[in-house]
Formats: C-alpha cells, structure tokens, sequence
C-alpha cells in the first residue's frame, strides 16, 4: 500500500483514542473541550428557506459573512464581508492555511505549548514547528525576536486569547510587542480566537490582527463553543491578498458549508438573544471554573502549579516532579479518570514533561471531588518522590 | 508573498468564473451540474433531536452509516458501516484520497475526459494525470493495459456510471474486463458514482468496486445529485485497509460533518419516499434529457456529433470541426449563455479540442430553443468552414 509521504506524518491521534475511551458513561472526563450539555442552545428550525436546499457560495452566505464581519469590528477588527470566509468549524481553516503556505520544511512559528490539532496539521503537511515559550503575559519576546532573525517563518500561528492548552491571555503590551515584532520581519500572522467568547473576568482584548500595520494575516474563529458544534461553522476572516487562494482552497475542499447551518448561525450573531445566551454561558462556565479551582486546591497542592484562567474550558497544571504525564494515561482511565497529556501540546513533546491539560466545563460539580483525588492517587503513585514517602 | 509550491498548481476555477457569469438571471446556462430547482424536495426539520447540537464522530453518524451501507449492498456492493466514512460532500472524499496518496509526480489514472474538479483537486496536490480514453463501452481497454504496463499508478480514479463530463455507461463487459485488469496489476480504484440514482434507462450495473479480486478500493457517492445540494452530504466507503488514515484524514479536514444534514439525510435514505422521490427525478430529468436532445437535433446537427446519455444531466458534444472552445466563452456570454468548454476535462487540455459539455437539466423548456440557437451560431461564426461558406 504505497500512501503519499506525508501520511507518514499522520499520527494516530492521541485525543481520538483518549476521547474514545472518555466515551464510557461511568468516565470522569477532563479531556475534551466540549461544550457542557446544559450550555447548547435549543434551535428552532421552522423559518428555514427552502432555497438554501441548492448549490451555494463557497465564500459562505453573504448576509452571515455580514454579520461575522460586523461582530469582527466590534471586536476591533476592521474588515469587510468580503474578507470572510465561512468555513466547515475552524478545523477547516487550519486545513486550507496549512494548504495554503507548507511544504516540507517550511518553518512555522508556534506557541510552546500549542493546540494539538493545529501543531498535527501544520506537521502533516511537513512544517518544521519553531517554538516561542509562553509566559503568564503572553509570548516570550526575547525568545520570539531570537526565532525571528534565525529563520523567517511562512507564518506565527499564535491563540493570544485564553490560548489553548495554556490559557494564558496575552497582555495588552505584550500584543502590541508582538504585533510590532511580526511586522518588523514581515511575518504572516495566523490568529486563532475559539474561545474568545468565553471571558469570565472582563472582556477580551483587541485581536492581535488588529494590531498589524504590515503584515499578512487570517484570524480564525468558530461557532462551535458558544452555539453549537455540530453545525460545524466557522470562518476566517483575512487580509485581501489572500481571499483568493483561500476560495480556491475551500472550493476544492467541499465546495462550501452546509447552508443550514450557516442559516442558524445567523439567526443568532449579533442578536439580542445570543448576548443574553453568552451572558448564561460566561455565567455557568465562571462557576464551573470556580470550583473546579477550589478542588484542584484540596487535591492537587501538593503535586502541581496552576493559573487561573481567565477565559476558554481548561487549567494547564504543572507537576512539581516532572515525569511523562503520558505514562499516566493508562493507570486513569483504569480509575475512570481520562485528561489530556501536556507533551504533545508542544512541538518537541519530549522536552517538556510534568504538565496536563484539564478541561473544567465538562465533568458534574458532585463528581469532581472524586475524580480529581483519583487522578492525584495516579499521579502520586507514579512519582518517586511520594511512592519513597 | 511566499505561499506553498502546491499553491502554484491552483488553477483560478473556470468552472467558478462561468458559474459565476451565468448567476445573472438573463443568462441561459447550460454550463452547470446543479439539479434542477423543481427536484429539491421540501424538508421537515421539526423531529430533529436536540442531542444533535455536540460534537460528533468523525466517522460519521452511526445510523447513517448503516443506511450508507445498506444501500450500497443494495447495489451490489458487499460492505458494512464500518466501511463508510460521512464526507462533507463528495468533493471532501476527493481532498482526502488526494491526501492520502499523492505527492508531486504521482502518477495517477484518469479517464480522458475526467471530471474537472478531480483532475484540478488531485493537480493541485501534484499528481501526473496519465489519461486513457473512454469509448462509448466504457475504458479504450488496450490504452488500460499498456498504461499499466508503462507506469502503476497510485490509484485509478473512474467514473463508471454515467461519467461526467462524457454521460458514457461502462458496459458490464468493460467492467469486468478493466476490474481484471485493475486486479492483474494490483492497482487501487477510486470510483466515483455521483450520479447513479439519476438513471433514465434501466438500472445502473453494479459498481465497478464490487467486481475487484484483490485491489484496494475506494467508492465514493453523494446526496447532492438526487437530495438537496445545500446540505453537503457525500460519502466514501473503502476497503478496510484503508479506513484508519481516512478517517485521521477526515478528522484533520474539518471534524466531522454537520450532524444535523446528517440526521436529514437519514430521514431519507432507504425509505419508501425516498423511493418515491427518485422516480419523480428521474421522470422529470427524462422528460428534459429528451428535450433537449430533440432541439440539438435541431440546432446542432450540421455541427456536432452526440450520444443520448443514459443517465446524469450532460451531453457531452464533439464538434464536426473542432476549435478551441474556450475562445467560445466570450462570444456565448455575450448572448447570454453559458457552456462548459470541453478542454479543461483532459489532463492535457490542447490535446483535445472541439468538446462542448451541456447541462439538459437547468434551462427551461420553452428557452431551450433560443439558448441552443444562440449557441449555435456563436460556433458557426467562429468555425472558418461556416464562416468561408
């Protein structure tokens, strides 16, 4: 069976197998970025144009390209309708950027860590991911100013907004120094801003496309933690040299988005009801987070460090005694207990053991005691340090 | 603005250019494969379950699936669920195959003339396009072998089932006969039956795939020929070995599809209405195929020569002295209508002159004379035979 050399490059996607377990009913699962069950709205199908049973625009229906526009500006981002792009969830938009800019040994610069479904599609198609740290402020400058004069990267793939895994917020003067630095080298900046929406201390920051004077750039969101993921809608929204490659891209890759699903989205950007909807889900997630806080602070004191985020659906714990939190896998889920590994978050997994990734949105209050002791259990068992106490 | 070497092969659509030109509402457009408005039956979505809202497998919906692959069996196709992956239409199966197995200078076996969006989509990833010939039973069988002798291809990619642009069916000895051959070398086939249930006389063979000894293969299909475009919902159903990068593939692409066009599909799929359904579209494109061929009759005969498809919604016309259709385009918009030049289906386009492809399905009855008149005479002026007379 002879497949093209980069399906060499296709890992058996460690998430899949994790989610997959995850789906047991009696699992406690910190592993996924679900939406809770309790924060997807109810829809109502009844006003549905027949018309939107034909062939459609591969850009997107003009009048939600409108309102993704519209709502981009109120963000701070000045852009046209013309500069969107509707895609299939924002998965699709790393797709056609990856299509759009990599071959082999192109470099990318990326977070460390970084989101994993975006580090395996960049790696798929052959980018050579160079890594900037991460601070509590945002990217680590000096280290982002060394990269750039090393090599000139196809583009900065950066989530400066409740970054996944980390949740790191960048700063406001971070962003700024970032934006400065990125058109100083002339680099195309990817922005990915998922979980934008959900801010539970203030609202977010002006997006760091925003910010460019120079350079290229596609900022990415999606519908999918805030409506509904199953419509599958997300968009990019990018600087007019690139709109088109970027449609011929998404034509050749499914023609277009399922319009009914752009037609719900729409009943719903920029509607009094969708305010009122974020309000209850910003709401719901801050207590969440909150308790999920509060036990982290009886279980996991001794064993890891964290921040609390600001935003988005995880805590990033880091060990005191770093040891391959992959190891840990096994002996969770054998306790009912599944979460994410923090290693391949990172473009070099092995340089960076002791962190995990803990989603707090999904797992019900009156279970997260139990299963935040068990995986404490897991971790201690596998650290010299406590099994020699 | 240094995009991928890749990004060099992206062709700017010319399919997009005219469909786009042919959206003014003056325009009689014979260049398009969409169905006909009147064939988009009415859909309820008022059953739809809630749940539907998280996010779903890669894979696919469970009962779609097996709907999926019910109606495959039905066709002779023996397979299970587990072999169908849920595309978002089958233009996204294209991408992934692409993926799967191309790297520059693959080479690939296409029909000459193929459909364009496959050639442009398998191009685009660098594929060499090495073209045999249809005859009106189906592949040139010893242009097949001596193909094969030459080069083994990564896969063949055939259209069997009323090929598009070209309308031919394969006989059932043709495909027998290029099954054995597929087999004797051990190349994968990727075949492509969009069009299927759009059958006018008789009942369409058994695919092409069922007949295969020992080759892998890939059988792709979709509703948007026969339910409602807008819905994207395609599909591909492989040989097991090849299901586990597939489905990575398709979970790298974009997740998975829209669960809620899933579930509509599913309403449809396999039930007596469906039945019910597909008799009135084939009824109805019948009635329109044969209208159509009676006013070529009349406005065509002098000019070109042509099969009665038997299925699909194309002729595909060879004109009696041939000339670069694309130089036609103009002159036809002008008089506003459109066409599908017959070039830009073969890998090697200047190789094959004086093809046109014309929709039957889209142009209304009582404007048919009038677009094919038109159309006539803008290829009688630039056909110095005619124009000399």
């Amino acid at each position: 069976m002879a497949f093209s050399e980069r399906v060499s490059r296709l890992k058996s996607s460690l998430i899949r197998d994790i989610l997959a377990a995850a789906q047991r009913p009696e699992v406690m699962s910190f592993a996924g970025g679900l939406p809770a069950e309790r924060c997807l709205p109810a829809v109502d199908w009844s006003q549905l144009p027949a018309g939107l049973g034909q062939y459609g625009m591969s850009e997107g229906e003009p009048a939600l390209r409108e309102a993704i526009a519209a709502q981009a500006r109120d963000y701070g981002l000045d852009c046209t309708a013309d500069q969107v792009l509707v895609t299939t969830g924002s998965q699709q938009a790393l797709d056609l950027i990856a299509k759009l800019y990599l071959d082999v040994g192109t470099p990318v610069l990326v977070e460390g860590p970084t989101y994993l479904a975006a580090l395996q599609s960049f790696q798929f198609f052959g980018a050579d991911c160079l890594e900037v740290s991460l601070t509590p402020e945002g990217l680590d400058l000096d280290a982002l100013r060394l990269r750039l004069q090393e090599r000139r990267p196809a583009f900065a793939y950066l989530i400066p907004t409740f970054q996944n895994p980390s949740g790191v917020r960048y700063s406001t003067a971070n962003r700024a120094a970032v934006a400065a630095l990125l058109d100083e080298f002339g680099v195309t900046l990817v922005e990915d801003e998922p979980y934008r929406e959900l801010s539970y201390d203030g609202a977010p920051a002006r997006p760091l496309c925003a910010q460019l004077q120079r350079s290229a750039w596609i900022h990415t969101g999606s519908l999918s933690k805030t409506l509904l993921p199953g419509l599958r809608v997300g968009y990019l929204i990018a600087s007019p040299e690139l709109l088109k490659p970027l449609r011929a891209l998404k034509q050749a890759a499914d023609l277009h988005t399922c319009r009914m699903s752009q037609w719900q989205v729409l009943q719903w950007l920029g509607s009094e009801r969708y305010g009122r909807h974020l309000q209850e889900v910003r709401a719901f997630y801050r207590e969440r987070r909150d308790g999920f806080a509060e036990a982290l602070t009886r279980h996991f004191s001794e064993l890891a460090d964290w921040q609390i985020p600001q935003g988005g659906l995880f805590f990033w714990l880091q060990l005191k005694t770093p040891l391959d939190t992959r190891t840990l896998l096994d002996a969770a889920l054998a306790q009912d207990v599944a979460f994410m590994p923090g290693e391949p978050f990172f473009a070099e997994p092995d340089r960076h053991p002791g962190l995990l990734r803990l989603n707090f949105s999904h797992v019900l209050p009156e279970r997260l005691d139990t299963g935040l002791a068990r995986l404490a259990d897991v971790i201690r068992d596998a650290t010299p340090t406590y099994k020699e106490l």
